[in-house]
């Protein structure tokens, strides 16, 4: 365990083995600023680098400085994971209790006022500027839960499935970060199932999708696919997500395009980027694949999912937290190597700042599902929270709060902090 | 007729009536900048701005007219329609025969020189950085041509199909602009009519969609939806847009979540923007819906769609040209209010610079449908091309060339120019 100077307490999720990256505002300035989390408090880097902090960092030049003055992520990430790496590594070493640098920030008293501040103070942004925001379909389980609702286990996962990583272009404007509350969408909807006209209403199917985002770092030119076994050096780092969902929207738009209103309002993701490299002692396999892949899909390296245990809590209007499924992100089909190699393999732009999520990830048993779909068979079988509530969806007022952490060992856990949302009541309508 | 001290040649889309705005590079400055065309001729606004040549021009305080000395359109399509329509009035009014202002340029050799370049030498880039880009379905004619050949007849419209403009969420990182060249992406296939394992192969069903695109002004804050009867102080303009797609991709992976790589590897559109205002003489009744809908959709004023001559010409690599399609863009079911508002009413915030596309633009007869998967029947019945050429879709090393003008009177036409894009041999994979 590697133990730091400033008190980082037990349980935190940014121990000195993560060194997330965020961006922050706080009371003394409300231009954003590049943070990361260290314990309970965020280092303002962008400070940190402009009264020296980054002096003894080798292999970082006055350019690459340059990048923690921006307002977002995008030029840090663009810089390619080497530099990501350095930086990490440097800033873990400043802040170790045995650190080679005590002049920098330990014993530097005005630095340290300066440019350390309590997580409690800050308002977290969105970490980077989102180019195009791409949603997976990687979980199987999810994707047989679903089918197995809808077309019976015999058919619940669709021909393509296992061959193709199945993905639909996302919107990216309404990503959110978390705390952001979100207002019940009203959408077409069928009034009953074998009705033939719609009606316009409040969703009343709202629901949830327990998913992993990933940021790509740098990005390959328009005809220049990226190779799987490259695929690595452009991941930036990850983010949890909730891709809510308006599931009788959903329904009745979806066939043949794919859903658009259904997912358009809303997409929640957690304020902290967990970088590549802090993720690295969690990779494992996913999902066995059992048909043969095709070769671009084919990894020389295998174990490129990571193991995140992942927690859904729904927290009911009077405070009431209601844990609803746990499971982990390495319940997926396809490795993140393997959504990059198949999203470019036409030729297709990735760019620095798009984001990639992975698909709903569920486990097959109660309490370990991503939606709340699966989990009550599609409304049919409520959960039952404290106080004798019942929920066949989510209610206004409720807040949806999704925690993943890396790890077990207390001072050495790689966590995401938590993706936080709540539903306001429907969009008043003039 | 407004005529015009500029020389503009007999049947130019670049009228007086008409003033599109693009970005341009030229030998003399490889820095984009705003321009308008007129006639054959490109005025550099960045310059003419910095000169003085808005001296003239009540309503545009100095802080408008910096939106000129950027790099893309975002800025003065943020400031909203009016200021548009100020900007567009002056600026033909400048270039009147009968201009109130000779001055500023007509009597002004030195300007002229330094602001008037030759379209010949000019290059253009995408006009506008574009943040989402979404594509609609609401050609309904080009729906019920592919529901037909795939479904029959009875059952070619989806049920929700007059209900819901449906759309899809498409890749923005992707659009490129007239004249650039994009390769035959590859992706997985069925080798043959009920097969169930895919093959790696380079598309062999590479299709065009000939389609209308449309570039939002001001955006909306997440949470408040656009009125239908709004929606036109949203719009900025229009252009051209050929929606490539790789039909046999397509086929293999859309299922449910719809098309992805299919669609990913590139759109073309063309390069100047014609702005609403120009096109509010062409504006018309689009297809008759014979639902009754909902209210949301409802417009107070008719007539939302735009009547715009399209053809479509494939250019073998020898050089003939085909004219294969001609159409005109008021073949859709929902108008461009209505689509924004549809887009946004779940709350969905849509941004400045995000891009509509209608969907494909086809009538019913041989020769008016806007893809070669409607006008070969699927590929059955190739299409018979000067010197004995036969295409069942787009080989490599053939141009796709899309015209579109709105008006027919000499003089004040208001077109697009062209919208261009050659296929080139499959992505090389190493």
């Amino acid at each position: 365990m590697t133990k730091s100077w400033l008190p980082i307490p037990s349980g935190s999720h940014f121990s000195l083995a993560n060194i997330p990256f965020g961006i922050i505002t706080h009371s003394r300035f409300q231009v954003p600023r590049i943070a990361v989390a260290v314990g309970e408090h965020a280092l303002d880097v962008n400070t940190f680098a402009q009264k020296g902090g980054f002096a003894k960092c080798s292999g970082l030049d006055s350019s690459a400085l340059k990048v923690f003055t921006e307002q977002s992520l995008n030029s840090f990430a663009a810089l390619g994971r080497s530099h990501h790496r350095t930086v990490r590594n440097y800033l873990r070493d400043v802040f170790r209790a045995d650190t080679p640098y005590p002049e920098v920030l330990q014993a530097n008293e005005g630095l340290k006022s300066e440019s350390l501040i309590p997580l409690s103070e800050v308002q977290n942004h969105l970490p980077l500027t989102i180019g195009d925001y791409t949603d997976f379909f990687a979980g199987r389980n999810h994707a047989h839960n679903v089918g197995t609702l809808f077309r019976g286990p015999a058919n619940a996962l669709n021909p393509n499935y296992n061959h193709v990583p199945v993905a639909y272009h996302g919107r990216a404007s309404s990503v959110v970060v978390s705390g952001t509350p979100l207002n019940r969408p009203w959408g077409q909807v069928l009034p009953a199932p074998g009705a033939t006209t719609p009606v316009f209403k409040p969703c009343a199917k709202l629901d949830i999708e327990l998913e992993l985002g990933m940021f790509i770092s740098r990005g390959n030119n328009l005809g220049q696919p990226i190779n799987v076994d490259d695929a690595e050096e452009h991941i930036f780092g990850y983010v949890l997500m909730n891709d809510w969902s308006a599931r009788d929207v959903q329904q009745w738009e979806y066939v043949p395009l794919g859903p658009f209103n259904a997912k358009n309002f809303g997409t929640s993701i957690s304020a902290w980027v967990v970088l590549a490299d802090a993720l690295e002692p969690f990779k494992t396999a996913g999902l066995t694949n059992e048909v043969e892949l095709q070769d671009y899909l084919k990894e020389t390296k295998k174990d490129n999912v990571v193991d995140i245990n992942l927690e859904v809590a729904l927290i009911t209007e009077n405070g009431d937290e209601n844990v609803i499924s746990k499971t982990s992100s390495k319940n997926l089909l396809w490795s993140w190597p393997q959504m990059v190699a198949h999203h470019s393999v036409t030729g297709c732009n990735l760019r620095t700042g798009d984001l990639l999520g992975s698909g709903t990830i569920s486990g097959f048993e109660a309490g370990t599902q991503g939606s709340i779909l699966e989990q009550t068979l599609g409304g049919k079988t409520p959960l039952e929270l404290k106080g004798g509530e019942k929920r066949s969806f989510v209610n206004d007022g409720d807040t949806i709060r999704i925690k993943g952490v890396a790890g077990s060992v207390d001072g050495e856990l790689v966590g995401f902090g938590e993706c936080v949302g709540k539903i306001l009541a429907p969009i008043s309508r003039s």
